[in-house]
């Protein structure tokens, strides 16, 4: 039995998503609070989108296969939906900085993280003192500088699209680094600057590579058109830093209709493989 | 020379604004960044809103009266005005969890406490799992019930106005309790519940106790005119919880008009005294 749990969390204190020996992540804390709860060993979460180490998540989605039986047993006798009780115990294992908001019963062929059509990324930065918020500090990046918005968006839009992403990638051997990039843009939010950024898929440290070289047209280190030079070179360049990871959190993952996602999980495996 | 500082802070931390020996407090670490920057000692703030222990603060302001050739002395050959180096440089001083958005020289009859005309606190809920960020889980309180907003909104209404609320204060000889509630209502954002609650003056636990009688409606404990019965009652009613600090931020601190703050601080200062 097939579960999708949508979750959120804190990124600060988690060396990333994906487990690691004797490191604090959110699918060791995750796993080990379904193995509690259901009185399991073993359990196994598969994610859409496996976050690094101080990045965010406010509308995560995973999925893990139970046994039904652990389920009903686990609920017990509450008046609320097997699933709802299951949110409710979570809740009260894990804690404050990783909250569940959701469990229900997952539709046939679906994968939390090969149905996904796309990813949605925020970054956030305050370039002005009014708009560093004390409360916000843990997700938004202060910058000293002021940033020129129409400029990172000029460089925004050379590199929307499907393109080897090889330069704003770190690279892993026999993976493809071609990504199709949906949208890319940065709109001024309560005088905060939010990139929004949305793909079908991104590889490692992409979405901090894609702010940073932002980040260095917007003060007015390189024109715009730089980012294109930057992408079509192929390469890792090194005037492009992979900005800090606390300004970044996973937004939204997007699935098609239920009947079209076994079809896009088995598109997505063959595209990107087992890993 | 007297400054006017606005600055914010996340109170989780601090052991409220106000001074206290041997205890982190806002109040202190300002001073103490004060008297660092300036080259000064014992540097004495004045502020709109002390906050209490754990409360957080968006726009608070304050005042400073300092000797004018210790600003230009902390200006250096800055390009900036001295006042744009003094944030700098407090900032430089201060923790992350507060930050100096601006100084500027205050006008003639400035006084941050007595010139206000009222203060604006907001007061964040969660009543719903989807609606529990992990990020904002420093200033939104997380409720496990429904709250009828309807029903808070009614117990809201039934408070406005100008009354004594020595059952909503924690009692201070020789001290009025009069205050006027300006607003006091619930508005949803974003998933949460919102409380705005706008006063010439706050007495001490005065918002968290009035957002604790309207939580106690709000899941149905009693009906919103409970609220009316408890405020001409006049004395602490045990029914009415003070909910927890971290859900509340001061928002805002308005003054008159630069021809009129002397005028405001004398009248305050006769209704309020010197405390």
């Amino acid at each position: 039995m097939r579960l999708r749990i949508d979750l959120a969390y804190d990124g600060s204190a988690f060396h990333g998503w994906a487990r690691q020996h004797g490191l604090r992540t959110v699918q060791g804390d995750l796993e080990r609070a379904l193995d509690t709860v259901l009185r399991a060993t073993g359990t196994s979460v598969t994610v859409a989108g496996r976050t690094d180490t101080g990045v965010h998540a406010r509308r995560q989605v995973a999925h893990v296969d139970i046994d039904p039986d652990a389920l009903a047993a686990a609920a017990g006798r509450s008046p609320e939906s097997p699933e709802d009780a299951l949110v409710r115990r979570l809740n009260g294992v894990l804690d404050q900085d990783v909250r569940v908001h959701a469990v229900a019963r997952a539709a046939d062929g679906f994968d939390a993280r090969f149905s996904a059509l796309w990813r949605r990324y925020a970054y956030r930065v305050a370039d002005q003192a009014p708009a560093v918020d004390p409360l916000n500090r843990g997700h938004v990046l202060a910058w000293p500088r002021a940033l020129d918005e129409v400029a990172m968006n000029a460089a925004a839009a050379l590199l929307v699209g499907e393109h080897d992403f090889a330069a704003f990638c770190r690279k892993r051997e026999g993976a493809t680094t071609t990504r199709t990039l949906l949208d890319l843009g940065w709109t001024p939010d309560g005088g905060l600057l939010v990139a929004d950024v949305r793909a079908d898929a991104f590889c490692h440290n992409m979405v901090r590579a894609l702010v940073g070289c932002m980040l260095s047209v917007g003060e007015g280190r390189h024109e715009p058109e730089w980012a294109h030079a930057v992408l079509t070179a192929g390469v890792r360049d090194p005037a492009v830093t992979v900005v800090h990871a606390h300004g970044l959190t996973l937004e939204e993952v997007r699935y098609p209709r239920d009947d079209e996602l076994a079809q896009r999980a088995h598109a997505s495996r063959r595209v990107r493989g087992p890993l």
